[in-house]
């Protein structure tokens, strides 16, 4: 089984979450109330487990990326009370809870706390556990309210990263610039992480590109191109060569001769007004501050009559004192249209000047993309190299929230159950296993759990996999290859053997290659198909046992 | 003009933001390639002017709670760059940039820099500026980022509050649940804070609790009830009376006698089966731990025939005992047919053992409500007294990102706007003062924008108010009163004269009476009626020059 190998050792000291608001208290009350109710019960140190899932995959879609692992990881390393918080906790509880509780909450750490988890990056399913906790009941459930935001969110903006990341195609740089949109601070730095995790490629967020290392992309905004009134007000115009070998001492006016060259030649066919001289001003002055990275933003004024000329005449400019510019971005009107236009042009400059390779100069589009404006551009034909996404990818605009639960499904090595009138909020109980096993063509086929004794499914071996709650629904398997999901990520001490916290990048490309192995009829935005959760037949008996047992037996009247 | 007598004051030392993570690198690459290249030209410190609004209000409504600016207002009275930032920006940017730009970011404050803005917990409308930031280009251009993060979700989710306030009503008790759906931590911290803001009354979440002095509520989930298997287990039995006169020393059979009482009565008509034991355990146990606070969530199994039967039992043995319990929680199935059921089997008691005001126990629900949900309760009739709110409402699922930006609109005096091919896109140019003018009957009857230096409108004085681009739609008014909007929340300095920092309270107090103070139809759910923004005839006629002065004339082919 995957995993073994470079698995589990000895590792050292965990560092705190990434934000330090994060703290045992950013829970709800009740996880207090019922840690007091457990306490005065003797009942806060009986072991049990709680399994962390979601019910339904989000987007309209057959899968789920699961991430927010290592903050929860990082959350239960660290966990203490500080004396101000048991003092606010004291103040929050009525008057007549007794003073033992709150040394009792002095005391508490997760040293008594097993989390397995599946690693993060993968690829999920609804219904399977992402994370086991076992502990002290009234330690665990403290970590559930913490546990799930940690997660929710992380997960839903991984996985919408990955959507669009699949409608865009691999060869499209993807940019994440939604901080500005995002739901708070913390929204937009873990939107930044999540996205990259899922797949983009870089974000414009500078504290999430120092806290993560996640390469970081930016140039100009509209604000900048209307700073400027007109060239004249640029009062240092050298430039020194690429190679060094020479300074142009006036580097506007070269810009101006090429804007002359670019409007008296065959590009413009006569229809060429004058350009707009702020934006002509803005774009040169960020040309000499840089001239190796050259991007403008071309949509100020008017993209095709004033913008990607004064681009061209720039770069055009920047390439005869040996650079190359990098591109352009688009961040309104018809992006289909205008990045052919574009390019259009730049393949004419190329010709027009022999200015080799001028014509795949870099076109970014932004304003207010997602996937089905991709898919539709795709439609279209269009000529975008690069997107720069924000609001509906960070704040996950088509589905806000992904809805993980945590659920007791075992305490004091009995199982337990919770029911609903709503079949698909039946909690699976016991502590479990779960396993992810593999067909001939190497595609993932079914996870399936499985009681914690029962022996482990094999390769090679025939196997039965039932749907949880639907008895009809069933099917024999032969793995050619299984996979154990579940791995110890906490066995309650930093220096105990458990897996290892890999760097953002590794977790990056393990999600990179988890959607890549899937079958990809699960895989498609239109009618995908689900992928299959199945219990062992062991287990699934044992559920219909508790059920029953839990269950009132209705009278009709 | 209010806000004058208790207004401007000599104030001490402002906090930094809530969460330590705002600080001046959570901001976009592109402000320092755009800072480099302002400082570059010798740009830098020109006095620039920039608004931040937002073009449509959220929700398909015609009202926006502006929130948002206190944290604005600690970003900017402490920012300044570590060295560790420094070099972080340094790393990120082209190793071409001069050094001397990183001596300049280290000696970068916001003394020279002025914030006016509207009060936070204010009523605001589209396109009116909420803050106007002036200072020079480059230090404003740097708040642009986390300025808009911090007031678009901010805004936005008081909004949604104050929208679910609305279809609650007043008499309803509004609790946010939100943490574990919210988008991050600081999304979650966020959320309760700014609910509060909009109206909500309480919060379950401890960290917001202990930060801003929000109430804190909550119980105790399913899990809590799960966890126990039958009053057999509960070993600490006894509970002294309220008035400590005497000691019950087997809690656990007082309540087994009551619910053999209400088995056994007129109540139940002979359909009563077994209630879960497990349940009764855990209500049992959570009223011994909370005598005085007793709620009960009671859907674990079936709330008519266990859960509601077993919280009359608890809280029966616990008003012999001198006690009040407070009520039930319903968090799945039909709200409206529960409550409904549960408030006439609490009438039925009342009467069967007549306990006075046992009928009026409290009934909170909660599950997946949002505006929809709880009008359509409204409709149906029910028995609901309190809702707990979560995921629709801090995720702001209905719509999850308010689009505030922030745009260049005076540069060095001289005037400045931004086209689009979008008219609700065009910026509205130079250095603005709004105000808000006051009809006979005591309702805001418009917003008017004039230029800096324009005289203000006067209370009695008709004056022309102009739709800022359609130039057919204007009216006369003449104000009852006259309320400037933008007053001085940043004057350089925390010394020099400027608004105070209102406590949460306050600030959700005049929220509350500004929504109590506006015209019903603006309000309503279905078809609001639009306010009114206007400008200025003189600024009419000013943007409509500048224009014409900076659009392209197109050329017909």
């Amino acid at each position: 089984m995957d995993g073994k190998a470079n698995g589990a050792k000895l590792r050292g000291k965990i560092a705190g979450p990434t934000n330090p608001m994060v703290t045992p208290i950013l829970t709800d009350l009740y996880q207090f109330t019922m840690a007091y109710a457990y306490w005065k019960a003797g009942k806060h140190n009986e072991r049990a487990v709680f399994d962390l899932y979601f019910r339904k995959n989000p987007f309209g879609g057959e899968y789920t990326v699961f991430a927010g692992l290592e903050e929860c990881i990082r959350f239960i390393a660290n966990f203490k009370f500080s004396e101000e918080e048991i003092s606010f906790i004291q103040e929050s509880l009525p008057p007549t809870c007794e003073d033992g509780f709150y040394d009792y909450l002095r005391g508490i750490d997760c040293s008594d706390v097993e989390v397995y988890a599946i690693p993060e990056g993968s690829v999920v399913f609804p219904k399977v556990p992402l994370m086991r906790v076992e502990g002290p009941v009234a330690v665990v459930q403290l970590l559930e309210t913490p546990y799930v935001n940690l997660i929710n969110y992380a997960s839903l903006v991984a996985t919408n990263a990955a959507r669009h990341r699949f409608v865009a195609g691999k060869s499209k740089l993807l940019l994440e610039f939604g901080l500005r949109r995002a739901q708070g601070p913390d929204g937009g730095i873990s939107a930044s992480k999540y996205c990259y995790l899922g797949g983009f490629d870089a974000t414009s967020n500078v504290a999430a590109g120092r806290l993560f290392g996640i390469p970081l992309r930016g140039t100009h905004s509209h604000a900048f191109v209307s700073s400027f009134m007109s060239p004249d007000e640029i009062v240092e115009k050298s430039l020194r060569r690429y190679d060094g070998s020479s300074v142009c001492e006036d580097f506007v006016s070269l810009v101006q001769m090429w804007l002359n060259k670019i409007k008296w030649s065959n590009l413009l066919r006569g229809i060429f007004g004058e350009t707009n001289q702020s934006e002509l001003a803005a774009f040169t002055s960020y040309a000499l501050a840089f001239p190796g990275n050259f991007l403008a933003l071309v949509d100020t004024y008017d993209v095709m009559r004033s913008g990607v000329p004064n681009f061209c005449a720039v770069a055009l400019a920047l390439n005869e004192m040996g650079y190359k510019a990098v591109g352009i971005r688009l961040d309104s009107g018809d992006l289909a249209y205008l990045s052919c236009e574009a390019r259009k042009f730049f393949i004419s400059v190329e010709k027009e000047f022999g200015v080799s390779g001028f014509g795949k100069t870099n076109i970014t589009a932004s304003n207010d993309l997602n996937e089905e404006t991709l898919d539709a551009l795709n439609k279209q034909g269009h000529e975008v190299d690069a997107y720069g996404i924000g609001t509906y990818l960070v704040t996950c605009y088509a589905q806000a929230a992904l809805g993980c639960v945590f659920k007791l499904v075992e305490i004091n090595n009995q199982p337990r159950i919770k029911l609903s009138e709503d079949v698909t909020k039946v909690s699976i109980p016991c502590k479990k296993r779960s396993f992810r096993l593999y067909g001939k063509e190497g595609y993932p086929l079914v996870d399936i759990m499985t009681g914690e004794n029962e022996p482990p499914p094999k390769t090679g071996e025939r196997i039965l996999c039932r749907h949880p709650f639907n008895e009809s629904k069933r099917a024999y398997v032969v793995p050619q290859r299984v996979e154990e999901l579940l791995k110890c990520f906490w066995p309650g001490s930093p220096d105990k053997e458990r897996e290892e916290l890999l760097p953002l990048k590794d977790i990056r490309d393990r999600c990179i290659h988890q959607l890549e192995q899937m079958r990809p009829d699960h895989m498609r935005r239109l009618n995908p198909t689900p992928y299959k959760v199945s219990v062992s037949a062991k287990l699934y008996d044992f559920i219909h046992f508790l059920w029953l047992n839990e269950a009132p037996v209705g009278e009709l009247q």
